[in-house]
């Protein structure tokens, strides 16, 4: 049931068959080291998720550069990452349901695995499941610092679940998973920064609660591509989460940095590579790639190499470009990169990555863990 | 890299893991039924669109009730259905590009294949494809009848491309794809009406057209879920192309009918199955299902068996469930239904039906072209 590639290796780039997902290999390279050089200089340890790429090539080049480990969201992509050679996973979420955990916990023997809490009875039901496997599973505490998703409140509530891992036979209390994910899309630089300073505020009076009952929180994680250098000065967080900055999307880039002008500290390297299918009008081309090739959550895909030209909207199978405003010249045929709105959920479309370097096709990489959501 | 089955045979729904795509299988085989019944009564024949369910199982039991065949939107998807048995298929769409084209041609030498062209340099690429792998393809003229995506104009320029394809070696004319996408989800009954009636009006125009210039349309193609009673009362279509009647998604239940009702002709039988993974409040819960397994772009999912409780928004792994007008009282590890607003876009998260009756899983349907976008 998987596709099968829509390039072949060594390919110029206009024979690639298209809807395809490119990753231009020189920047996806230079975001890597970028992000690697500047969480080194901070002296903190990066843990990058690999619910962004959900591939195994990605997630070992990381670790070569550096990287402790990975995160990752669902028990399904760690399975898919471990069996390809991945050896350290961050399950940086809750996990509930026996079958779940009891797959957590036997994969804790094939390798470093750990995951998150925000519920006692939870807390119960993964040393059930450790102790049905003779395992202990690395578990942190989830701490809501602001996005208002999972996590328990800081403070006492934190106190209370990392009390009860630390109690439970099957299981290690590592540290607090303090991710704030709303502030990631903010679009102000200053409420961006308000909105760490928060978190870091919970995470450290809850850091110090704990220490005062005895218990040591040594991994402190959270962080993402809009916010990773404040998380990284706060002198609380340890281990970064930062994602896409692999690729970077259109959302991240919409963005503004310290000085108001847009967010452009990593490069897009991640394109959807589609042909202008249809030329019903002088002001109106379609595309082949709509809902079923990109998500549109963040809004539009920019069109690379014309800013005149504009993605419209889609329909499952199909996209509208606007040409009204642009002197850009299509003829039917004519294959264009797109960036995607949101990476995460366009990557999880595809089965391969179709990496390129130049005009040329250089390798072909698996998403071992597209569709893996269970 | 395709993924296993959340769930197993036999299995009582409880167990399955989730997120996964559910079909239930009585109202599934009530609509199957429901719509083979009204197009056989119109003396019609109906060719349901298979880019809704990608699936062959599906497609087979669309022919044995009586369906000529099925449709699709890309090459790939037609190649993973007639590998899976299924004999006859129109792609309702465009095929450009040479590679695309001679797969087109080569399937077309396994299977009944036909496409559809809005272009005279695409007509002279599929006969070329055709000519090369000593095959003849049926060849679709589409025409714009409102939608405003593909297709050419109503009229000379359908004339005109229709002699072209007819004069081509290695095509044979059919007739004319002529679907009003547009109309479908259009909310008011008479809008509905207006739209489709300006389209039979264009379709009869064009195939009168072709007729007095000698080229007769054996096919008049076209129709959707929201509207396919009034192309088949038109006298002008012939074929039927309806998809998304086998589940029904919370957008097309949002159209009004004649009396201004919700529109409830077919019954809902696709849900994502999500479990409550977090209650960080009272008034809020966390379901496992969101981005990346369920299509947002028609609006959010409906929680089946409570209207008070609201599916607020997605984070890519996450849903917020909204309790606060809600008297149900949800506990961690609760299992629910949600009707995704858009089906097609959903169906292509997933590589899997877990199809069930009453409270046991029955089979696991493969969906065998999930991913097939080029």
């Amino acid at each position: 049931m998987a596709t099968r590639p829509p390039a072949e290796i060594g390919m110029p780039l206009d024979e690639i068959d298209t809807p395809a997902l490119l990753v231009d290999l020189d920047p996806l390279e230079r975001n890597l080291e970028l992000m690697a050089t500047n969480v080194e200089a901070c002296g903190l340890r990066l843990r990058p998720h690999a619910k962004t790429h959900k591939c195994a090539v990605i997630a070992r080049r990381q670790m070569a550069l550096g990287a402790v480990g990975v995160c990752c969201q669902k028990v399904s992509e760690a399975e898919a990452l471990v069996h390809a050679g991945v050896p350290d996973i961050v399950v940086s979420n809750e996990v509930v349901g026996r079958r779940k955990l009891e797959r957590l916990a036997a994969l804790s023997k094939q390798a470093q695995v750990a995951v998150c809490v925000d519920n006692a009875a939870n807390v119960g039901d993964v040393d059930a499941a450790a102790a049905k496997f003779g395992t202990v599973v690395d578990v942190f505490v989830e701490v809501n610092v602001g996005a208002n998703r999972c996590g328990v409140a800081p403070g006492e509530a934190a106190l209370s679940l990392a009390k009860r891992v630390d109690a439970a036979g099957h299981l290690r209390f590592v540290g607090l998973q303090a991710y704030q994910g709303r502030a990631q899309h903010t679009r102000d630089f200053d409420q961006r920064c308000a909105a760490i300073d928060a978190a870091c505020t919970y995470a450290r009076q809850t850091v110090e609660l704990l220490q005062r009952s005895g218990l040591e929180c040594e991994v402190v994680a959270g962080a993402g591509t809009g916010t990773w250098a404040l998380e990284a000065n706060s002198g609380v967080y340890n281990e970064l989460q930062a994602g896409s900055y692999v690729f970077m999307d259109a959302d991240y880039a919409r963005n503004k940095n310290a000085d108001g002008d847009r967010f452009a500290e990593f490069e897009h390297s991640l394109f959807v590579f589609a042909t202008v299918m249809s030329m019903p009008e002088p002001t109106r081309a379609v595309v082949d790639a709509g809902l079923k090739s990109m998500s549109f959550d963040s809004g539009m895909p920019e069109v690379v190499g014309s800013e005149s030209m504009r993605y419209a909207g889609p329909s499952d199978e199909h996209g509208n470009l606007d040409l009204s405003q642009s002197n850009t010249r299509l003829r039917l045929g004519d294959k264009l990169r797109l960036i995607p709105g949101h990476c995460d959920p366009t990557v999880n479309l595809y089965d391969w990555y179709v990496c390129v370097r130049g005009d040329r096709v250089e390798a072909l990489w698996p998403i071992v863990a597209r569709g893996a959501v269970w």
